[in-house]
This record gives C-alpha cells, sequence and structure tokens, in this order.
C-alpha cells in the first residue's frame, strides 16, 4: 500500500519536512510504502520545501532585514536548475518588527529582499521563485526595486529615498539603470493569489494593523499606495496577487515580470505531487489550524483537491480545529485528527507538537488495519 | 459487523448509559449493529448500569446521610429477580463532607446505608447488591450493623453510639436483635477487592487524608480501627475486601455473609457481557482517565482482558491518557484514543465531553472503513 504524506507546518512548532518524517516513520513498514512530499504555500516553509524535495542546497547570504539592520539570511538554491528560492519573509519579515518608530510602515522596506536576489543572479540563477508572505513591510515593493537599480525621482527631479513616507513624492520611476542580466530571469512569485494591492481587501487595510499602523493612519497609507502603485501600473490593471507580502507582488510582477503563482500549486507541480498522488492509496496532510469557514488558500484545501480528482482518501492532521466535517469532505478532506492528547495549555501543545503527532498518527494507523 | 459499547462513566461529565448511546449513535447504520452494555466498578455509577442493563427501576428511599441529615437517596430494583442496587456512597459518599467537625470521620457513619437495606428487605429482597466506593466514610460499618439492630457495649455493659470516635470503647458486638429475615436475603458487595481493613494500603492509611483525617490522627485511627476490626473478626483472618468504603466490606462479609466480588465482573456476569463479547466484532470502551502505571482495577482493563479471551478488538475513549501503548495492548487494549479535540481547560473538556465524544466517534468510525 501506498501513502504520501504532504502535511504542512505548523506554526511555531514543526517544518513541514519534520511533520512528515515523524508520520512517516509511524507508518513505513513492510507492507507500507510512504513518499514524503515537503509543501507549503510560499509563506513560511517554501525554500526549505524546494530544497528537501529537490534536495538542493541552503545558501546564507549577507543582506540588509526591513530596519536596515545586517544580517545573515538564507535562501535556497537547486544547481541542476539554477533555480533560486527565496523567502520575502527572511529579510523583511514580521518577526523583525519591534514596535518602535524605526520599525513603523511607513519607514521600513523590502531592499534585503533586493539583495538576495542580486545574489542569486550573481550565481547564475535562470530562475528565481520568491515566495511571498509573512512580511512586516507595507512597501509595494519599492526597497527591493531601489536594490535593483531602479530610480524614484520627485517633481524636483530629485531622487527620493525608497521607504513609503516618499510615496506621495514620487512622480517617475526609472528602471534604465537595472543590470540587463535581470531581464534574462524568469521570475516567479509564490503567493496567495487573491490579494490585491488596494481597497478594503488591499494590503494596507487587510493587514496595516497587524504591520504597525495605527488606524487613524490608514486611509493616508491606502492614499499613498494608491499613488504609488499607478506609477507602477503605468495605465494598466491592477491583477490579484499585487497586494502579497504588502504590494511587493506588484513591484515583482511589473518591473520584473514575475508570474504570479499560487505557491501550493507550484510546489505541487515542480515536486509532481498529482503524479504521486494518482498513485497512492492514502494522502496524510496537515496543518497548525484549520476551519471550515475559512479553508480558501490552506495547504490541506489544495491537496483535498488534488486527491478528490483521483477519488484518494485524504487524512489531516492538525493542532486545532473549528467546523463540520461535511464541510471538510466536500474539499476533499476525508477525516480531520486533532492531535492535541490531553487537557493542555497552547504552549504545552506546542511544546508537545513532536509527540503529540506521533501518537496521533500511531493511533490512526492502529484504527485503519483493526478492522483488515 | 456486531460492535458493543461498554464504556464507563466520565467522572463530572458523562454516565455510562449516556457515553454509549452517544458513540452507538455514530456508529449504528445499517452495516453495523450495536449492542450497548451500561458499566461501573462497584462505584458511582453502578446502579445506572445494573437498571439500565436489566430494564430495572429506580426507588427512592428517606434516610439519613453520613452527617444524619435526611436526605432522599435512590437505589435500583429489578422486580423480577427481586435484587436491590445499592451504591454506598448516596449515603456515605464523600459528597457529603464540609469539612467541618462533624464530619470528621470520627463522627460520621453508614447509617443510612442500612436503612436503604432495610428498605430493600422490605420490598421482598432476595439479593441485595451493595456497590462500595466513593465513600466518605472510615466507619468499618459499625452505622450500618447499628442501623440493622447490631448493638455495641462498653466494658460497663452500656451500649455505645455507633461512631468511630468509640471504637476503642467497645468490647462486646451482640448481632442478636438483628431482623431474622436478613439472613435469607444474599448480601453481594460489589468493590474494588484488593482492598484491606488495616495497614499502610488499609482503609485508614490509604483513603483517610482525603475523608478528612489529619496526618497526625491517622496512628490513632488506625489502632482504633484495628481494635473494632478484630471484635467483628472474632479471631478469623481480615480478608482482601474488607477494607472496601471505608471498611463497610468488613462489616457485610462478617456480619451478613456478603460474598465480596469486582464490581466490573459481576456487572459483566449479570449482562452477559462475555457471550456479547465473544459474538462481536469490534468491542468500544471508555474511562474519564487511563495511566498504563495503574491499569489495575479499572473498566477498559475488565474489557480488555474479556475481549483478549476470544481474540476481539478494544477500542477505548478517554478524558486523558498517560503511558505507552505497548502495555495497553498486553491488557488487551489495541487503540487508545483521546476524546479532547483542541488545546482546552479540563473545565472546557468536562463542559464538552458529549461533542468531544461524539466527534472523536465520528473520527474512529471513519478511519476504521476508510481503507475498506
Amino acid at each position: 500500500m501506498k501513502i504520501v504524506t504532504a502535511i504542512d507546518s505548523m506554526k511555531g512548532s514543526l517544518t513541514s519536512k519534520q511533520a512528515n518524517q515523524i508520520v512517516a516513520d509511524v507508518f513505513r513498514d513492510e507492507k507500507v510504502d510512504v513518499t514524503q512530499v515537503a509543501i507549503a504555500d510560499g509563506g513560511e516553509g517554501t525554500v526549505e520545501a524546494f530544497v528537501t524535495n529537490a534536495d538542493g542546497e541552503v545558501i546564507s547570504a549577507k543582506c540588509h532585514n526591513l530596519l536596515g539592520d545586517e544580517i545573515t539570511a538564507d535562501y535556497g538554491w537547486l544547481e541542476e536548475e539554477k533555480t533560486a528560492v527565496i523567502e520575502s519573509a527572511a529579510t523583511c519579515g514580521i518577526q523583525f518588527l519591534k514596535g518602535i518608530p524605526e520599525t513603523h510602515p511607513q519607514n521600513t522596506n523590502s531592499y534585503g529582499l533586493g539583495e538576495q536576489i542580486l545574489s542569486a543572479a550573481q550565481k547564475g540563477a535562470k530562475r528565481i521563485i520568491i515566495g511571498l508572505g509573512g512580511t512586516g513591510t507595507i512597501d509595494g515593493g519599492i526597497g527591493l526595486l531601489a536594490c535593483l537599480g531602479v530610480e524614484f525621482f520627485d517633481n524636483q527631479n530629485q531622487l527620493v529615498s525608497p521607504i513609503p513616507r516618499n510615496f506621495k513624492k514620487i512622480t517617475r520611476v526609472d528602471t534604465k539603470k537595472m543590470p540587463i542580466n535581470l531581464n534574462e530571469i524568469e521570475f516567479i512569485a509564490a503567493a496567495d493569489v487573491k490579494s490585491v494591492i488596494t481597497g478594503r481587501k488591499g494590503a494596507v487595510y487587510l493587514f496595516g494593523e497587524q504591520k504597525g499602523l495605527q488606524v487613524n493612519e490608514l486611509a493616508a497609507f491606502e492614499e499613498a499606495m494608491k499613488h504609488y502603485s499607478q506609477l507602477l501600473l503605468a495605465e494598466t490593471d491592477s491583477q490579484e496577487g499585487d497586494g502579497a507580502a504588502g504590494g511587493i507582488g506588484l513591484a515583482l510582477r511589473t518591473i520584473l515580470h514575475a508570474k504570479v503563482v499560487s505557491g501550493l500549486d507550484l510546489i505541487a507541480e515542480l515536486s509532481h505531487l498529482p503524479e504521486i498522488i494518482q498513485n497512492a492509496d492514502l494522502v496524510i496532510t496537515g496543518e497548525g489550524k484549520i476551519d471550515s469557514q475559512s479553508l480558501q488558500g490552506k495547504v490541506p484545501v489544495g491537496i483535498g483537491a488534488i486527491a478528490q480528482k483521483y477519488q484518494i482518501p485524504v487524512i489531516v492532521f492538525v493542532g486545532a480545529m473549528q467546523g463540520t466535517s461535511d464541510e471538510f469532505e466536500k474539499a476533499g478532506l476525508s477525516v480531520i485528527i486533532p492531535i492535541v492528547n490531553e487537557v493542555s495549555t497552547l504552549n504545552e501543545a506546542l511544546k508537545n507538537a513532536e509527540s503529540n503527532l506521533r501518537l496521533a498518527a500511531e493511533r490512526t494507523k492502529k484504527l485503519l488495519f483493526l478492522l483488515t
């Protein structure tokens, strides 16, 4: 019998690779063949998933975080395919916010992501995949563009510093100093493809507060973002995906001609997940938290959709769940199994995630074969 | 396919009957036949288990609790068999303790249990089953004996009042005023058959503190109990089971000639549980809390022992578990399934026991049949 494990990372406790390994160790035996596919949605864990599945390497590059502090950040490198995989959160992630004026969204940018792109380009990348998600910036990608040589001028034809505070001053964007070789690279933005750049569900209103904007600052920031985005759009229409990672999606699409794709679909495709699932008897996925009311964009739902096509049953291990089994079943998820083992606090559950997942997998295996 | 549910009550949340019903409702369908057997170990839930399985009735009798307050307490009545089932805790249960001098073990007794025995005798009982467990008294049954006409005298030949404070004064026990008809009744004490009356693991040292004795009172109380128990034993040896329910086991065995049996074994026998299990494909039991280090005397272990004999798999739903699956499997328990659904406090888990158990049963049913 063939089983596929493709479990999303469980935030704060297990990576996708670790979770797959725990479950695979329980299920694998003389009768059960297990294929492990590391998975992510473009956010946290995207680099590890690519590197794990393609047996790639991890490159450390000196660069700057959203604050301008020097850091060392990793990205993935697949030598054979000359492909780099970068997580935007590695340099401009929400983990760098400190609640101080210097980390206010008016003052931070994605410059460090540009540095990682340049590092990959120098290594000879033919394709750069950028996982968008988990950023603490709302800079519309102005920082990374500046790093790549794009210049922003005011109406006095003076260069302005690439931070959102200056959005409204900008009257001209000039790309002529961008290195030519960037044009030869295929850029792919792996994101939640539904994010829009402006509006009530845009990058400012939807995520602004969790990145440090006060409620009374939202309207002005939104106005500035509209002005800036119109410069990049240059009379073309905004698209879904532009709002990903505080608008980095917009910069990558309009200036670097990136294709914006679903992170999960991309990983699934590159790891041949559909073919692997088609040939399996059972799929095991998982997620930190799942809610039948907000399934949109969750990894297990993407997996469920693939499995449903081939009528393969799907088991989902979750840290927490809400909702009814009918709705999960409609999404191709046959059984949702909470891994909590006993009365416990969230901290205990996170701390015990490894053993909780192992025990839940053991129970599940026993039940699956108990009557056979 | 045939399934038996025999789930122990989950203290503070579900009775055995309720838990069986929840699980049976999930599993019963056109292909699955479910037999529900209410179960108990002689303690809380024993009356309900007997009444449920034998379709008996519940009798309410006015009597006194361990404090001497008048209460109405229930016992079970099986008309056809002329059998009464009484829980000692209904009158002298730990729930009546108030931490005041009047409920100190020196001053309380099991008189009310005697009243229930007399009530059952008056109804024409041919057999009285007394479930021992959960009592707040350590009176060696002196209260119930006094209620049944047994007299206790001091060395001045004066009657002494039947409370532990007076144990050491007693020099003579006289049973001649007991009603003759009690001799014609078969008494069965359903208990944890390992309880001894005195010693480090006796009724005083093992349970004294949780019934209100101070540590510095234990030695004197133990001495008094030794003196009293020797009067009842009349130079015979003490036996295991004598210490059950604060020594009520001793009184029932020595004066009423009760047979002391395992509560679970008794219910299993009277409900034909072994035959039902033998003809089943799967047994589902459960318990509030289970620990592989202290399986002794737990309901699921009794069920596991029966099922093991016929090689029938056993699923155990638990509120909480500790220990390794190897040890559970040795006890015939194939899979232990914690019913907690998410990170939660004990209070939330108790409050949500019904839906947690139903959801766990639903998951379990799906997994059992997922690959078939």
